[in-house]
């Protein structure tokens, strides 16, 4: 005992911090190390978890989910409508972001939208009737993800919206996601103003045609390369797509001259594709949601294929678990608001925007945009940290999209709930923020996390399937 | 004496490595400091070096120097013809890249340029007469240099080629550039096959009008901003400048659509300007030298305003030095070579692309461009090292350009001679790789670094000036 307190004392304290600021308090030195008993300590998600660790069904199952996952050959292949395109929509159906949630339980830029989309379609003729429809039940409502598409922040298609067209050539599925109508009033952040809908009536009748013209003289596009591409060039393609957009107008451009579409209406596409850095996401979304589609429905698989939100509730779908969703109340995010605005004016994180993240880039890939920090916050350290934290919870790395910054390492790709809850390192996703009411718009963008309650959740109903 | 050797040792060495190498032998410690005597430890230079540092005469002509280049506000203005643009361009006249040099000195690539500049012209109906012409001192060889150009590789410009020209709103100045012709058989590269010369002609009569009926209708461009974006996506604007171009097309390409030029035009034009990620590269050299020839001539001051090399020699020129050369043996590049190709086929260093290292950007902001190093050769690591080792020789930070990377740090601006010669840093240049054969085009890229003893010159004639 007595040699060991003659030596000047260096300790590493794991746990509880207050026995390391003892040590430091009086003059001792002592490393914190920052670690947390998995799911708090929680007695029945520990067990869980022990039953499914190194579990060897689950590793044969992450191991083809995975290899699906990074085979995807994701290409745009067109523009569709989305009535005639996504499986199962109904004429009277308007699909949202998130996990699944009823009119009265919505939040505002959500119920914005909605009532934007009723009156685009022309079911009703005012706002205040389209309300009252949407109340009445008059209009059926389910998330984008059960119709293989997906929506940046209200994230809602409504049957005469364009969509976006992507095939994986790999797994033979296909993916949709609405077109981006720029930033300001815009129906995804719940405005739905008459120049909204004059805006997306135009999207329909003239940008989305003179679009598919180009895309039919190109052919299809394939983005696995381009959103590489785009990750060489300062893009995360969730937050930052200018480079992603760029790349896209630059193969866009020859053929929309050359397809026979109005002079007119090419130069007007060009003018509204030029002008939006954020052009690219809903492609980047569609192409994300083509390769973890791939690889859902592997039974007993951990892999999580479906992070999003609905402004209310953040949920969680697994591979191995069907479509059953796990759900935690959806956070406010504390990022950098706009001049004027604070996190109180905040509607909670929504979006299926994070199937970027759930796909290893956007937050995940922060390490290549190093730049985004001036948007979301943060130091270029932090986004180095940010991508290296996430390598904690998942399974592999993505030889397709790598990393300069990291010496060309590879994006971490497939989330283990396995790992989330093991670790306690929740998935980081990089967002928008919409105000709490609607059609305000954006009022800033941050990193937030996943909440650890859908990972616990989805670890426990993993067990009680494998383990009875 | 007795406890030094009871301790172990802990040894730094500076300069000669051998004495740490028998500590380490040993078993012992030793950490080896990169360092050297300036200059070498040449007496007379150390002694000019001695003689400069921290002069006051010096001091006060650099910050002059400094905030003009720092103030700078290069603007695309448009498209000139040289003949008609460049200040004192004669008829019979052709401009090259670096110091000058007459045409028995010249490389091949530079003759292989300059005979196919005369065909281009129509001064002679074949490459034999032309090359006799040449010979016979029919035509007048200049540095583009003298005449407010900058030009990659050969960097030939004869009268009847058009010239970007950018204006320096703040100085009152202009600068030119010659247009990027793309990859492959190339007049830069000492290509003059028909299909060189039709390009260049097709440059001369429809890209050159077309792009010019679209600056006209878009007015002029702000060229640091977008400089400044590019750097957050990647470019180092000088080897890459792929984010710049497509911000480049961006802009272009609405503004071509309403111009009023013939469509077909339009279309080529952009199918041509789409397809290279080099294009911007001209124009960025053009507001890199804009910036520095508003720098230069000030009287006294030890800023270093140009770097170019004609593929035998490599020159500097000093803004107190007027426009006196110094120069030294061009080095060839120790970089990544194509299949097939190795350092001995290449041309020494050669071209005025090194304005961009001269401005701070280049190798000097490689830090933002951790994905060139795929092209260049090294890690990313080697980059962001690149980009902190030129602190260190340059005077102050260009808060226009700043670098994610490094925490928004911006990029290091102002080359010093007396810094160079004192820290024996040599500057760093990302560079293309001309094979030595006119004709055969670029074998491969490079980092390769400025010679000392064109700094140890200059520094040895400012302090002849200065103190007689």
């Amino acid at each position: 005992m007595s040699t060991l307190f003659d030596k000047p004392l260096s300790v590493l304290n794991v746990g509880i911090a207050s026995f390391a600021d003892a040590i430091t308090q009086r003059g001792g030195e002592a490393l914190q190390l920052d670690w947390a008993p998995p799911a708090s300590g929680e007695r029945a998600i520990c067990g869980a978890l022990a039953r499914l660790v190194n579990h060897p069904k689950i590793e044969q199952a992450n191991a083809e989910a995975l290899d699906r996952f990074l085979a995807a050959q994701p290409k745009l292949a067109g523009i569709g409508v989305a009535r005639e395109t996504l499986p199962a929509m109904g004429e009277r159906m308007i699909l949202h972001a998130g996990p699944p949630i009823e009119w009265r339980r919505m939040c505002g830029p959500m119920r914005g939208a909605i009532v934007g989309a009723i009156l685009y379609e022309g079911w009703a003729s005012d706002a205040q009737r389209a309300q009252a429809m949407a109340k009445a039940g008059e209009v059926a409502f389910e998330p984008c993800h059960h119709h293989a598409a997906v929506g940046p922040m209200a994230g809602v298609i409504s049957p005469s919206m364009p969509v976006w067209v992507v095939i994986n050539a790999a797994g033979g599925n296909r993916a949709f996601c609405n077109l981006n109508e720029g930033l300001g009033k815009v129906l995804r952040f719940g405005a739905n103003s008459p120049e909204v809908i004059a805006r997306l009536k135009w999207m329909e009748q003239t940008l989305a045609p003179t679009l598919r013209a180009g895309l039919a003289r190109l052919g299809e596009i394939e983005l696995k390369p381009l959103m590489a591409q785009a990750l060489h060039m300062g893009d995360e393609v969730h937050n930052r797509n200018a480079a992603a957009s760029s790349l896209l107008i630059k193969r866009l451009v020859p053929a929309l001259l050359k397809s026979g579409a109005p002079a007119a209406d090419v130069a007007a596409a060009i003018e509204f594709v030029a002008g939006n850095d954020h052009f690219f996401l809903n492609i980047s979304m569609a192409a994300c949601k083509s390769m973890l589609e791939s690889a859902h429905a592997v039974p007993n698989s951990s892999l999580v294929t479906t992070m999003a939100r609905n402004g209310v509730e953040f949920g969680v779908r697994v591979a191995g678990l069907g479509d059953r969703w796990f759900t935690a109340p959806a956070p406010r995010v504390n990022g950098l608001y706009f001049p004027g605005y604070s996190i109180a004016d905040a509607a909670p994180d929504l979006g299926d925007s994070a199937i970027t993240e759930t796909a290893g880039v956007g937050g995940f890939a922060m390490a290549a945009a190093p730049a985004i920090v001036k948007f979301v916050g943060g130091s270029a350290q932090d986004a180095l940290a940010n991508t290296l934290a996430m390598t904690h919870i998942t399974l592999r790395r993505n030889s397709a999209f790598t990393l300069p910054a990291l010496d060309f390492a590879g994006t971490p790709a497939g989330i283990d709930i396995r790992r989330v809850v093991d670790t306690g390192i929740l998935p980081v996703i990089n967002t928008g923020i919409a105000h709490k009411d609607p059609g305000v718009g954006q009022i800033g963008a941050g990193v937030t996390r996943a909440p650890a309650a859908c990972f616990s959740q989805a670890v426990q109903a993993l067990a009680a399937l494998l383990t009875g």
